[in-house]
């Protein structure tokens, strides 16, 4: 089976759509991986950049995307609305197939020693790939974002991973990592009450005593006039979909409340939604290689 | 979106290794075609490609295939259990994705023009690309084998689609058609009795008032001691796996016997399982390019 591997660079261009598609290309170029989807803000300036590939491959598009952004971004020069410290500004690995979180660590660690060593940018690793508990969280790190990364660097617990010890004026500083991809999964009730919705979110998510690897909130669909659970599950194969959906029903039940749809936003790794028909149908023995699909790409 | 069609050629040689890989060859050596499985048995005297790939390039593949078994295959010494009646016996195309039956239909009669006229083999169209009610099926093409086709040929209703009016003495004839891809699902109940296996097969089949597109059996599983209702579906868009189960469990309930558990026997399209997740977690408007796996090889 062919290992497969995620990666969704930030970078901080989203309004000049020439140094946009030059930095894209380099993704493009690169054999072995698949450019899946790439959009831009402009009042945030900056773009997102959506690939996936073998392991190596992916790495090498990686590196090739922070290089040209280090050469067609000037962050003495960046105005934006989103929080950024660097010209790429992070860089997280995502298992899909044949491949484990750990493994997407070394990729992080491997690139981020390359971007340091080669490109001269400071490196933090974060989620999965975090040296340290502090720099788990990608808000928590980036906090002062690029203006005020040339004090924060200097303090002993926020000296880079890889790279330099001082921040790279040009290019900023730049976040690398692992982390499992995160399935963002909406229940919509047949209430207009908004306090079941949070009620619900309350009983489903870990903070408040729920499933371990959920979050959740009410939100109101106020063109539907329906109230809808929104949960990010950031380990689907720990907590399901099919758990997180039969835990709302049955919190739902305690308000005569039937639950009258789902809905499943952005892209979704296919073993996610076959654990959940192999729950339902009661299946025996699974092999994902019984999906005609998952053979394609070996 | 790139196009998907599996092809399961089935050429008559099941024991001499040497010959079997030679044939095999020619489905790897051709580009944009993945050789799934293969298997050969020595009493049927008879081997199974599994391949996937673009239209094209799988029809290409399939000629190839087709034109070393005719080298490599002498049918007038051919024995063996399984009914057969050329070195290539039957090639049906199957579409996967992004590709209709009756596209698979063309490309059927694309390979037997080809065949017909290059390899000079009568060729039969069989199931969706059948040319008269009698040759939808293959068993009834091939009643008679190859030895009784000498003489079956000669009959106007028999007269070959494509190619020669008489047999090839060394290749025999080949069919080839198109047909949606069979899914071999079992529902295990919790009995060790077939008579209700039986019965709720009866209910859930087409021929006695069913589903249109299932085929089902009672079966005993001996090991276990349990019965089971062993179903075919052979349009899963329209007659969909969670239907099947459903059914059987409804049925179920009127000898109180639970479903215990199902299997999905060889390989399945991704989309027949995303379908039942999509039932059961009351998915809106789901985009299968929503599915990360489902955008490789576009």
């Amino acid at each position: 089976m062919a290992k497969l591997v995620e990666c969704v660079p930030n970078f901080s261009e989203g309004r000049d759509k020439e140094i946009i598609e030059k930095i894209v290309d380099e993704v493009r170029k690169t054999e072995g991986v698949k450019l899946l989807d790439y959009c831009s803000d402009k009042d945030h300036n900056r773009s997102v950049v959506t690939m996936i590939g073998g392991p190596q491959e992916v790495k090498e598009a990686a590196f090739k995307l922070i290089k040209k952004a280090s050469e067609l971004i000037d962050m003495s020069k960046h105005e934006g609305a989103h929080p950024r410290m660097g010209a790429t500004d992070v860089v997280p690995f995502i298992p899909i197939k044949d491949i484990t979180t750990e493994e997407c660590v070394e990729l992080a660690k491997e690139l981020g020693k390359r971007v340091g060593e080669e490109l001269n940018i400071p490196v933090y690793l974060y989620e999965d790939a975090a040296t340290a508990p502090e720099r788990q969280n990608l808000a928590n790190i980036r906090k002062g974002q690029y203006e005020g990364f040339f004090e924060k660097i200097k303090q002993p617990e926020w000296k880079p991973d890889f790279g330099p010890n001082e921040m790279n004026e040009k290019s900023g500083a730049t976040v690398i990592g692992a982390r499992f991809p995160l399935i963002a999964y909406n229940v919509n009730l047949g209430t207009d009450n908004i306090e079941i919705a949070n009620a619900i979110a309350r009983k489903i998510r870990h903070i408040n005593g729920g499933l371990r690897y959920a979050k959740a909130v009410g939100v109101m669909l106020t063109e539907r006039n329906i109230a809808q659970v929104s949960i990010n599950l950031v380990q689907y194969e720990k907590t399901a979909i099919y758990t997180a959906q039969e835990m709302v029903k049955m919190e739902a039940k305690r308000y005569g409340v039937p639950v009258v749809g789902a809905e499943v936003i952005g892209l979704v790794p296919m073993k996610a939604l076959i654990d959940c028909a192999e729950y339902y149908l009661q299946i025996e023995n699974f092999d994902i290689n019984q999906v005609l699909e998952s053979r394609l790409g070996e």
